[in-house]
């Protein structure tokens, strides 16, 4: 049996939407932020590195969202969530979550965690002020480049489109104007209209 | 045919050692960050990102390192470089290499390139203080709970360990001390002897 732990507003979600669009038998366990569960010794035996998403395996633990989502659709391949036969195909898969991981995330993670990179009150009201900026310019390299429509890879809703949608969420917030990206925007709607991902909402917010 | 397009001291060492190690047909192209060649058209047709690594396949352009790294080992799978019939290892594998992508090469991003998430002089300044720290507690987490030894996943060579050498040739300029993490600086030493290793180095140098 698989659990999750979760943060509402968080990545995870990208994780949880997953486990629901491919049938899978789970369970979720909320961590508080705001306790900071978090840090707590019985989270850190889970995952030392303090963060969300953990998934608990029967084979152990496993962390990142993109080896997650990747690991949830080979495990449940009749859900066909990833390209598995297709190497190449898999790879842009793969390549486009590592995007959001490593860029796009971490851009917007300089609006309210910039005490991980620096020290000074200026410089996170630096760092907030170019959110904006440096975020809106990963959507907008995503709307031109990247999101093939109706889904991310094209025909075929892949792990790719949980992942954009759960980060889609912080958009208004990093001030991106989302106007200028109607794909993205249309993308968003679409899949909050999703049975998989209403449940998942719902849960995370009961 | 592939074409792997590379800068000296980058993490697109990573992919060059691994298609070493795949014993993979492929040449290379360097792209001069000094020229600022990643910007332009040319390059910008294969890689809108304006970044190093991009892998040039037969069906298209491949980017992200941790991806490109998975399709160097699904693609040559005799090479045995990913536990690719093992979905959890495997799992493991990708939340390594996704690690090192998302939190340790973007701390380490700090020192030289807080223009992509600031703007103010002062702010460069204080991110570049705290590079040894942030920088080192990644490594410090390698140490204590990642590396597993003598490879990263055990006694198995996989892509993670091309990954994790590329890094660490960072370590000491990021003022990390490397005194205290004598796994991954035994890790590091012992990369440096394989001849993969050795031929892309002396590649990207020559």
């Amino acid at each position: 049996m698989i659990k999750l732990y979760y943060t509402a507003h968080t990545c995870s979600l990208a994780s949880h939407i997953a486990l629901e669009d491919a049938g899978a038998e789970y369970f979720t366990e909320r961590v508080s932020f705001k306790a900071k569960q978090q840090n707590s010794p019985d989270y850190l035996a889970i995952n030392p590195k303090g963060r969300v998403p953990s998934l608990v395996t029967d084979r152990g633990v496993l962390t990142e969202t993109p080896a997650m989502l990747a690991f949830i659709a080979q495990t449940f391949p009749r859900a066909q969530l990833a390209p598995l036969d297709d190497v190449f195909a898999f790879a842009q898969v793969q390549a486009f979550n590592s995007y959001l991981c490593s860029t796009l995330h971490v851009a917007h993670s300089h609006r309210m965690r910039g005490y991980r990179w620096a020290d000074d009150e200026s410089s996170f009201a630096d760092m907030q002020r170019k959110v904006p900026q440096s975020v809106g310019a990963c959507y907008a390299l995503i709307e031109r480049e990247m999101l093939r429509g109706p889904w991310v890879m094209g025909d075929a809703y892949t792990i790719c489109d949980p992942y954009l949608f759960t980060l889609a969420q912080w958009m208004e917030d990093d001030g991106v104007d989302v106007a200028k990206l109607p794909k993205v925007a249309d993308h968003r709607r679409r899949m909050s209209e999703r049975s998989a991902v209403r449940k998942a909402i719902a849960d995370e917010l009961a």
